[in-house]
């Protein structure tokens, strides 16, 4: 998803309280109520403990520009539903409250019936569905989530924009901790794009095409024509596979910006398929045997899924403060001054 | 999964009904009743129409041979169930019948429920997911199977067996037809290392590491050390999230040889997230788009999952005949005389 990224600019450093403070200061203003501002600004500063800065407070800068440019948002609204599903008209909300409020319907009704599948449509800025998954995994469930966009990536064999960069994650609740696998579809991300664009530095090869279709290393080429969908002929039939999960969420096939992309969120009750305290601990011994396979000589330990990305968070939390680019902040507290 | 393969022998040219006919008297008469060799018949045979001939007649030998070589299977048993959910207990029963089982009872309850998950445990031998998915999208639903099995494929990283060939797969029902992605997670097939083995010729490079951790293109070192898994990273953990859907469905998390295997379906309604006939309409036209967009310069036209599979199988059903190695039929043959 494109997200505001901002280089070269100068640092503050901001203790955690101070950067939840700052954007609860500015989305509280902005259009959303208290419990809004806390429920985006927790997304946002996770990313950032998670050390995905461009996702962080910068985020929050687009979202408030995006409001004050659109017609104000309607309340979500549940269009369809039956005990183990949901349909969620989004509205035209940002994803990070319709996704928390799809997963607490969809927790809900798995708690009830041991699965529930939960679509939304007319959404945009979803975040990361680890965050959500890590919700359905600590309530001891299962969950996949995917989601598709706007046109940006171009099918194998192709080169002209037809998938989202199309997310799709799986999480699941193990004796050792959440196991969350979470990737996107396409070979290069739009933030990674627009960095290298600000930056003046080349794509690498293969990653992009041109609007007439040529291999291009050109990061403005790139966003005027396709990225190249990750994974050759089995990554772009599984980005397919997202986009038509979307797609069953509602979401329009080539929604225009960001506007009416989708997601569909699957959850399922351990319990429903056997001992949900015997699966968490196979579940963890066989994590901790993938950890454990024999490296490649010379090579790094192997690592499971989400690893990496709790214990930068862990770090961060010990650390007890961010590296936040200057003009971002400045940004979020002239807005909350003006609100 | 392991498969017979016989190359280089001489072929034999069956008219479509014989070669159904070959397979029933050779299972029917092996402990199968008429019924379940009909249904495993109908996968075999599929699967030639198909162009897998490994996976084809040469597989009820094999059938045949493990039958003939463990204990008697019990029948299959419902160990949990809900609504929306069961758990089979395979009872060592090969799976083309623990599936067809599975997915019977999946799609009753999804009709009922609008959706469900079905699990199934020791069961081996379960043949093309996209078989099954076939019957989901039919039906009307969109389909998910993933399924594990005995350790063959190291993670990323790693020189050790952990996963299975792990392979997953997912189902659309579109106006124009189905669309089914049905995929390993191992970057090379254990037909086609064999297949390699018995021609004497080398893998290609980076595909295996031998029983010491180096990389081969040794088959039989490949066979007895670890296939590399596809995809890099983000192949890793897909096959990851395979090996735990599994596991989830009470598969071990390493089976002894073929035994023990597992896997998982979840079937959804999509009038249980919206109108299913506009789903199916905006589906045919996406993955028409999707064909139709531009290809490389000189590169042939853009495939979409399926498309080559039923295409072939059309080109076979109208040439009414399959080539099958002569030492197959011939072996298919005088089991069904014996019995």
């Amino acid at each position: 998803m494109p997200g505001s990224t901002i280089t070269s600019a100068p640092t503050v450093t901001l203790a955690l309280d101070d950067a939840r403070r700052v954007l609860t200061d500015a989305l509280g203003g902005s259009g959303y109520t208290s419990a809004e501002a806390t429920v985006i600004a927790d997304h946002l500063l996770d990313c950032e403990l998670r050390g995905l800065s461009y996702a962080g407070l910068a985020r929050a800068v687009s979202i408030i520009e995006r409001l004050r440019a659109t017609e104000p948002p309607k309340p979500i609204r549940v269009d369809r539903e039956t005990p183990v599903s949901a349909a969620l008209d989004g509205g035209d909300q940002v994803g990070y409250l319709v996704a928390a409020r799809a997963i607490e319907i969809g927790l809900e009704k798995a708690r009830a019936q041991g699965m529930a599948v939960v679509g939304a449509r007319r959404t945009w800025y979803t975040g990361m569905f680890s965050y959500y998954l890590e919700r359905v995994v600590d309530a001891g469930f299962v969950g996949m989530i995917a989601g598709s966009g706007p046109a940006i990536v171009a099918p194998h064999g192709g080169t002209e924009a037809r998938f989202s960069t199309n997310p799709i994650a799986f999480g699941f609740p193990t004796a050792g901790g959440p196991v969350i696998w979470d990737i996107g579809t396409s070979s290069i991300t739009h933030a990674e794009v627009t960095l290298a664009g600000r930056l003046g530095e080349p794509l690498p090869e293969g990653r992009a095409y041109d609007p007439e279709g040529r291999p291009t290393t050109d990061p403005s080429a790139a966003l005027r024509g396709a990225f190249a969908v990750w994974g050759g002929h089995k990554g772009s039939g599984l980005a397919l596979v997202v986009h038509l999960l979307g797609m069953l969420a509602g979401a329009s096939a080539a929604p225009e910006g960001i506007s009416d992309c989708g997601f569909l969120a699957m959850i399922v009750d351990p319990a429903a398929l056997g001992d949900a305290a015997d699966f968490g601990a196979r579940a963890a011994d066989f994590t901790e045997s993938v950890r454990a396979t024999r490296p490649l000589a010379g090579g790094a330990a192997v690592r499971v899924p989400f690893d990496r990305s709790a214990a930068l968070r862990t770090e961060t939390l010990r650390r007890g403060r961010i590296e936040v680019t200057a003009p971002v902040v400045d940004t979020l507290r002239r807005i909350a001054l003006a609100n």
